[in-house]
């Protein structure tokens, strides 16, 4: 069935996402939403656009009403923020009808339901792509782990998978057997969020930074350790998950360079001092070390300097 | 010249928006921002889309930077609150160069300049048409001027001009000689703001709601009463500015509906007890009663019932 106007499809956003809650001073559905969390806030916004994030053939409705807003909680948690609730204005093309438009919402309002935020409001307009521009609020009463904190001699590590989704992405986007890639293709999917593990990071005063990776290590490390300082990785196909080292053999591909490119990861980078290292590795099961900072400028894998590149929309 | 990649589109932002700030605790251009105001906060959202709010014919680029903040400025001012901060993401399409970037950017920071308001963040892509996705917070510590507050017997009023931006749409739209229509084509482009006016209306005890007018006063006046009210129009023409009456009157057009018609006015509407009005017609220059709520449904001017129409996304 189609949507047939504004209040249709608000009335089936209802369903979906209660208008009341004890925290807001007004909900959604006046000009503004006023809330009373405490401050300080953390603040961050993400697009997720067809044909740029996503392709209809291969993402369900539910799977990109969950990824539109994974990728948000991302960000927030790697500030070492709690998400409290989040803002989605929708472009919608005419296709969009309700059976696509209640798959969205319960992918979407599942994962907002795990972590309890709220939606706080939003607008819509009619065009010719589908996507979603969502604004996400956290608690912010932590500490802030920020990038650009990191200095030479500490240890660079990630939680999660570098290059999966990457992988994922191949592998759907040529239209491949999927078979023996189900993790990378769940990984591009719904990628997996580590809110928990990154809340009892902040906590860990030996953690000196924490960013999510979302176009590729290789990109995100330089802005991670800053400017004046490099990377000496010294990450290897052991470390790497099976699927992405398979994948890479198959296609000729170094293992640990596919993985440093891939991008959409969501893995979380992180950096501390050494002394550090040994009580995270305890504490989060499946954290990796994947290198140094070094005072020398340049990413270098097993000492070979590295080629920077990364997804970027002006040359993507 | 092009926008040649994603740090030189930042680059020239920075340019207009500064990126430090006392209020923050951490900047944009980080995972997220994360600030200090303090609690309650309001918080609103409005997309800004290439031939759907604008025409890149007749809009400059500064106008489009100008309008697609003000929107969301008359949306927090609305609820009685003052502007604070907002971000930005950006559809990017290629024709978009460094001369179209910089007069966006110049109509939207002398405009956030107004008002001190700051840039938290924001995401783009690029994509076929251009376009701004903004969310705006503001200080919601005053009194929260809703909607469905008022009752039989309440005055309604509006601050700003019913049916200029209308006019000047039309007049845009359909290439008309401009002569005659530049406070209609100014009001269309560049849609004054009330923030103050809404700031001393929510002082004042005898307002009993308030919001502002994007879809046009027919379509809102019943979002603004309520469901289970109606409203009876006394507007004469007047009470118009003299551009609305005369391309009302040249077009063969009952200048009260076709002011009620218009959409996108960003006139604030308003609802006050009878003795409270008095007060503020001396408090508020240009300040204009359109009417009473009353007991019965449906939307009478004059006496006589108005078919209820409006701008909704799926029709228009």
């Amino acid at each position: 069935m189609s949507l047939l106007s504004e209040s249709h499809y608000l009335r089936i956003l209802d369903e979906y996402f209660s208008v009341g809650s004890r925290d807001l001073l007004v909900p959604r559905g006046d000009d503004a939403a006023v809330f009373s969390w405490k401050s300080p806030l953390c603040m961050s916004s993400d697009l997720f656009i067809q044909d740029v994030h996503f392709r209809h053939s291969y993402f369900s409705p539910q799977d990109i009403g969950y990824k539109s807003l994974a990728i948000n909680i991302s960000d927030i948690s790697a500030m070492g923020a709690r998400p409290l609730g989040f803002d989605m204005n929708v472009l919608l093309p005419v296709w969009v009808d309700e059976e696509f438009w209640r798959g969205f919402l319960q992918g979407m309002s599942t994962l907002a339901g795990e972590y309890g935020l709220l939606l706080l409001g939003g607008d819509l307009v009619k065009t010719d792509r589908f996507g979603v521009s969502i604004t996400i609020l956290g608690d912010g009463s932590g500490r802030h782990l920020q990038r650009c904190c990191v200095g030479p001699g500490d240890i660079l590590f990630v939680v999660g998978n570098p290059g999966l989704a990457g992988t994922g992405f191949c592998v759907l986007e040529k239209g491949e057997d999927k078979s023996g890639f189900e993790h990378a293709v769940k990984s591009h999917l719904r990628p997996e969020l580590f809110v928990d593990i990154a809340l009892s990071l902040g906590k860990d005063s030996s953690v000196k930074g924490l960013m999510d990776v979302s176009d590729g290590l290789l990109a995100d490390l330089p802005r991670f350790v800053g400017e004046s300082h490099g990377v000496e990785l010294t990450v290897g196909r052991e470390d790497l998950h099976p699927e992405v080292v398979w994948y890479a053999d198959k296609n000729g591909l170094s293992p640990e360079v596919f993985a440093l490119q891939g991008g959409e990861d969501y893995v979380l980078l992180g950096g501390c001092s050494t002394e550090g290292f040994e009580e995270i590795r305890h504490k989060v099961p499946g954290v990796l070390k994947i290198g140094e900072v070094s005072a020398k400028q340049g990413v270098f894998l097993q000492g070979e300097q590295l080629e920077l590149q990364g997804f970027d929309h002006f040359s993507g």
